[in-house]
């Protein structure tokens, strides 16, 4: 069996914001998997920050898309024919040929689905975006119960999680940070924050003092900029940042300046850690058996947007760098 | 017996750089030593970059000193009337009543004189000098045998031990940075420092990258500035930054921006880590051990600038703050 198969290739690399001249589509014939191989039917693939910086020809700690190239990332789907002895058409399968409708490959992991939980949660709160909260705040920034706890992007998927971990594992206040009123109120209402604040309403550190008035003692971060000098200005002695990333700098054509506060972590001393979720791995099966159990008893509430059809990824890639979803955002392909 | 003494006082809080006009000069009498005091001759006072932020009226790690009082500060002397049990007159003492020919004071930590070293060492090399070095690079860095490290104000206090202790731990390559061709050349001459640059010769990151082809794995920094963004630029994955202050911004008015690179601490999985020798005193004795072995041996040079009379310690404060010592800057009282 063939299959025809749609993909997205890089059409060109972006000077600052992406748009969907960047990208451009194709259709490909599919072949019988080989020995090894599985052919996959996508469901679902992520788009994800991290992206951004793959179109760049800059040498990074992932390699850049190439020009003419189908673009790659996080999918699942249904196995469709398998040249894998153990795997099965109809199996679950998450693996890195995302933007596509169907992918031939050897590297996957089988899924086991479970009951209630759509499948597109294994790229999001039972995948790399719920190991990038649960490591960052666990093992990078020893996340202690009684901590105080901010997180930026407390709305989009990283966040959302984080802020809810923090609150599992003893956090005493969980503060959050996010770029509309809506979003806001999400946080407080839905996510169980303590407090939260759109940052677009004023300086960032003025805002961040006020929801912590005695301080804080970890920051997740993944944006950088105002809200890493505003952390760093609200942290107490042996606070702790855990840095996954800078999304407000991925779109800058010149690097503003850093922080000028910088020199307040050695009075305080503070840590700052950067860390790759893609070194640990190793904590995947307890992230899955910590989030999973909350997952299934609603204690933790897993927000997914959805946009529908591959030809709508792009959008969506561009609109989750613009801060428009809500917790995970994904493609149903 | 009690005693005439001369203590230098803080005459008016400093903008920007410190001048003589901030200090003022005052004739004392000390009494005898009460129960528990010990009446001390001052013989040797520090100087230390971490007093001019004492100087401002600030909140800080330390409580800033008071205009009208005087100044304090780590110093060495003799006993020369003792109210305590088991201390007798030329006994020799450390404490932390500097700026002045004699100390009154109930706290202190006798000192067991080392033949052939200078009792001035005592603020240096076995001291919280080299504390300062030996815990950050072994303790917050968590220097390896193989590591290549990068150490700034190379020809200072902190810096010129760090580098030598770099290199009796086992580092591969030592690196140091300092403010004019001479201090360069002692560095590699006599400081065993495998390369140096002078930071006035160009831009920091350039000169950094050109002496460090293969990048560097441990940075102490106790400039910030330039030197923070340079280093970054250069760290190897899994680098570390101990960083023990930041004199490049000591005697600004205003705070300059920060390294605009700092996002590169998460590809990279940095680690910046700010801490305080006052919280390490528990490695004083492990520190006093190795360093003293090497001072004895020779194998470590523990240089010092001697500045003359109680009268010339301004000059010396604000010349150290400005670099014109090479290694411990103290004071003959």
């Amino acid at each position: 069996m063939s299959v025809q198969a749609r993909e997205i290739r890089l059409a060109s690399r972006p000077h600052g914001w992406p748009t969907e001249e960047n990208f451009a589509f194709a259709d490909v014939e599919l072949p019988s998997p080989g020995a090894g191989q599985v052919l996959v039917r996508n469901t679902f693939m992520s788009v994800d920050p991290y992206m951004r910086g793959r179109m760049n020809d800059a040498k990074s700690y992932v390699p850049p898309f190439q020009i003419g190239k189908p673009l790659e990332g996080g999918a699942v789907g249904e196995v469709l024919e398998s040249g894998v002895d153990g795997v099965a058409p109809g199996d679950l399968v998450l693996h890195g040929l995302g933007w596509r409708t169907h992918a031939l490959t050897s590297e996957f992991t089988p899924l086991k689905p479970i009951e209630g939980v759509s499948p597109s949660h294994f790229l999001g709160a039972l995948g790399m975006t719920a190991l990038t909260a649960y490591v960052g705040l666990l093992d990078i920034a020893q996340l202690k119960p009684g901590d105080t706890v901010f997180v930026s992007g407390a709305a989009g998927a990283v966040g959302s999680l984080a802020g809810q971990i923090a609150r599992l594992k003893g956090a005493k206040r969980v503060i959050g940070s996010a770029g509309s009123a809506e979003k806001v109120e999400r946080l407080t209402g839905k996510l169980g924050f303590d407090a939260a604040f759109n940052y677009r309403d004023g300086d960032v550190r003025t805002l961040l003092a006020a929801a912590a008035p005695d301080g804080i003692d970890v920051y997740l971060d993944n944006v950088g900029g105002d809200h890493l000098a505003a952390a760093i200005d609200s942290l107490n002695r042996n606070g702790r940042i855990a840095a996954c990333g800078s999304i407000s700098m991925y779109n800058e054509k010149e690097l503003p300046p850093g922080p000028n506060n910088l020199h307040l972590i050695v009075g305080k001393r503070l840590t700052i850690r950067g860390y790759l979720v893609v070194d640990h791995g190793d904590r995947l099966p307890d992230m899955i058996r910590e989030v999973g159990t909350w997952l299934a008893s609603g204690e933790l509430v897993a927000e997914e947007t959805v946009a529908d059809g591959l030809d709508n990824a792009p959008a969506a890639f561009i609109g989750m760098l613009r801060g428009e979803n809500t917790g995970k955002m994904v493609v149903r392909v």
